[in-house]
């Protein structure tokens, strides 16, 4: 019997192994049934109760789970509704580093055209990135996002495989213009948060061409790596923008 | 008798008032005798016990209002030692955003030359962004920053009058290469946060030629406003550097 197993976090033991809390041990019970899609985003968990109540713990140690899942952001609550498995980054979440002016204000929901797309061999780099091994295939995708028909955002998009299979071979026209709810949707795959290094370059004259600038212009560039509600990384990308167009706001403590 | 200053949260009430829990009302106490500086940033605070004694409340509702000024930032508490006064901001909060070539790669605390200092009245922005009266008058100072030698970051910076007199007459060889510590020990002002906004511009030749870049290159622009720890904005400045020098990661919910 392989004892791996049971230092999986997604298989966590059926009792508290030695110094770990009786509620720590909960939590990572009730984080791999989520991670598992036994509750998808969105959905809200059974009452605290009938919860406490099958795992076999007191309510008060349900809460104490419950407080650490909400506080790691697995976990929202509403208060006087309960408490709901957390959504995955759902909006234009790149949109928060550009100010593109627009005629109304109101940029609304950039428009998505995929330039292109190919199944490859992961670059070292992109499988270490992704945790796959050497060798393995990925799906590329390069995108354009216009808002009223101006272009402003030049993607380049890698997805691990198999789980991203199912987009290889759908037909484009039906894809959204938001892509994290279609990978909820067609993959299984929630993207839950994201780390963004943002920098500045030029851009090369291909690149100037799609976005309707001179090459040379500076951009902004913003390189994502986004994670699953297991904490994998599930794609990398990488976003250019006029450098003109960059405002974001950052808080230090 | 003035009935506003019992709304002024630097002076509370000696009770809760009608709504008011009493630990948030007790934390309102302790903010204000931090804020006064009985309690300057870096110290202890006195043992629960008897702080719960002083102020004639159980020790539970004494470590609830503990607990809600750690959660706001302005306690930490450090584990078998005590509670203490966060430290303000102290380093080179500046260098978050860049990540300038050095020769043994360990970046340091930048050299600091102030190039201007003068005394002269607000704009009607910056007293709205200090709360000053129209009118006010205010510190300006320009600064270099240099590592190892090579100038990378050139600062614009207003601060409000009377708080930030002592600076105005001070012997400029004196001022240390950072400048919060010493807010803090000339001015009594603790820099407790800051919002920096990020943007991208390009540098005139003035400021291009400080920073030994060519008229036009592309410069990261940090627009920064800092708070003392009553949360008033003691601090505006513009800092500017090599576009090509920005690195910044944000992490995305």
């Amino acid at each position: 019997m392989d004892e791996s197993i049971f230092s999986d976090p997604a298989f966590p033991a059926d009792q508290p192994s030695p110094g770990q809390s009786r509620y720590g041990w909960l939590a990572a019970s009730l984080r791999a049934r989520i991670t598992q899609g036994e509750w998808v985003p969105g959905t809200a968990l059974p009452a605290e109760a009938a919860l406490a109540k099958e795992h076999g713990v007191a309510l008060g140690t349900l809460r104490q789970a419950l407080a650490l899942l909400v506080a790691q952001g697995l976990l929202v609550r509403q208060h006087g509704r309960g408490t709901f498995v957390r959504e995955g980054l759902g909006g234009a979440s790149m949109l928060r580093f550009f100010r593109f002016a627009t005629e109304d204000g109101a940029p609304g929901t950039p428009q998505s055209h995929i330039l292109g797309r190919q199944l490859r061999l992961a670059s070292a780099d992109e499988a270490d990135g992704l945790g796959l091994p050497a060798g393995a295939s990925v799906l590329q995708l390069q995108r354009l996002r216009s808002l009223q028909g101006q272009p402003c955002l030049l993607e380049h998009i890698v997805l691990p495989l198999p789980l991203f299979e199912a987009l290889a071979q759908s037909d484009l026209a039906a894809w959204d213009d938001l892509l994290y709810p279609m990978y909820q949707r067609v993959c299984g795959a929630t993207i839950h948060r994201a780390e963004d290094s943002l920098g500045f370059g030029l851009l090369t004259a291909e690149q100037a061409s799609l976005l309707r600038l001179d090459a040379g212009h500076p951009c902004a560039q913003v390189d994502r790596r986004a994670f699953d509600l297991a904490g994998r990384c599930v794609e990398l990308r990488t976003t250019l923008g006029d450098a003109f167009a960059f405002r974001y706001t950052a808080h230090v403590r």
